[in-house]
């Protein structure tokens, strides 16, 4: 029986992980700022091109940014692509691709393709972040590299 | 056993639904009308903006409507995003986003980024759409509204 | 016990396909010419519109060529949808869309919607790629063709 469960909690695993990252677009759209931070472990990282934010309360401030607020009240999708992961016991590491697509004078561009590299933990509470790294697809080296752990 | 196979049971409620979701996409590009309505339950209602259609004919309608057909025969890609799934025994909610690029003298655009809520619902034939509502992300407030779920 | 593995084992086939698929997106934007390859069996095909690679040598030559090398020097995304996915005992379909993404003059446009199917096989690996078929979603008929297979 134990191989069973092995193999069903693998699956589980990444289901759970597979859904975390997808909940992330629509709740930064919806603008729930504590959901959104707390996909995160308590002092978890979120580090962009242009701000790391160290912790929750952060990452709540940054949705509750004027600028945030903005994007929210002109129209924008924080489009998430499905994630690679690769599970190893209790730590699991993903990659993806987001868009960041906004309304703008009444039509839709795509403002940012980014690459996204997460690292993520399982504690009590679950599977969360531990650091999720983005970089901006604009031909700066960092950003491709953080794929080279798709195949992993 | 049965917390295995309940444990198995979510899963493949959970996949099951996602393959749904991301199945409408392919299909309504493909313009294979009764395939798409039968994502729905026969009384199903699929909820958009500027339209709702209440039962599989009317869903069929819309497939096969001249305006439709136009952005198949000019290039189009209702692209879906990897939904997050919540199942509460027979019944489920999901949301994702979707976005509708449209080739337009012979450039790609995006049309339409759209927030979605499904309604879902087991039943005899399996898992099928009760209520989908779709609102474009372009600052109108019911649009992020739907993300709130997200969470849940 | 045979009901409970056949249906795990279905569900780590379903999971399976759609990682090596998820991964495809990361890897070429990377430009990791042979863990792309090594997605496809030795003498597997990719077929895109302007071009048709058999097998790997022809995969790896195009991640190196100029072209592609100068797209991700560029900035660039291929971005992935979510795959439906049909298992047949060593077989499966399936069909997804996929963006390209790039950054043309500091701005992100898509470049090209595709309709993707998929062939893949279960070997000594596991799951490889045995043909993947790409048509752009301009308007001509063979890339919505490729997506009536969906409802499969």
């Amino acid at each position: 029986m134990s191989d069973f469960e092995a193999r069903l909690q693998r699956l589980e695993d990444e289901a759970a992980i597979a859904r975390l990252i997808a909940s992330y677009g629509p709740l930064v759209d919806a603008g729930s700022a504590s959901e959104v931070a707390d996909l995160w472990e308590p002092d978890g990282v979120y580090d962009v091109d242009e701000l790391v934010m160290n912790g929750r309360d952060e990452i709540v401030a940054m949705v509750q940014s004027p600028n945030h607020q903005r994007w929210i009240a002109g129209g924008c999708a924080h489009f998430i692509g499905p994630p690679v992961v690769t599970v190893t016991g209790d730590e699991a590491l993903a990659v993806c691709h987001s868009l960041m697509i906004v309304n703008r004078d009444g039509q839709f561009v795509v403002r940012r393709a980014t690459a996204n590299h997460w690292r993520l933990r399982r504690g009590e509470d679950g599977w969360q972040v531990a650091v999720r790294t983005n970089r901006v697809l604009d031909g700066r080296p960092e950003a491709p590299a953080l794929f080279s752990e798709a195949g992993g």
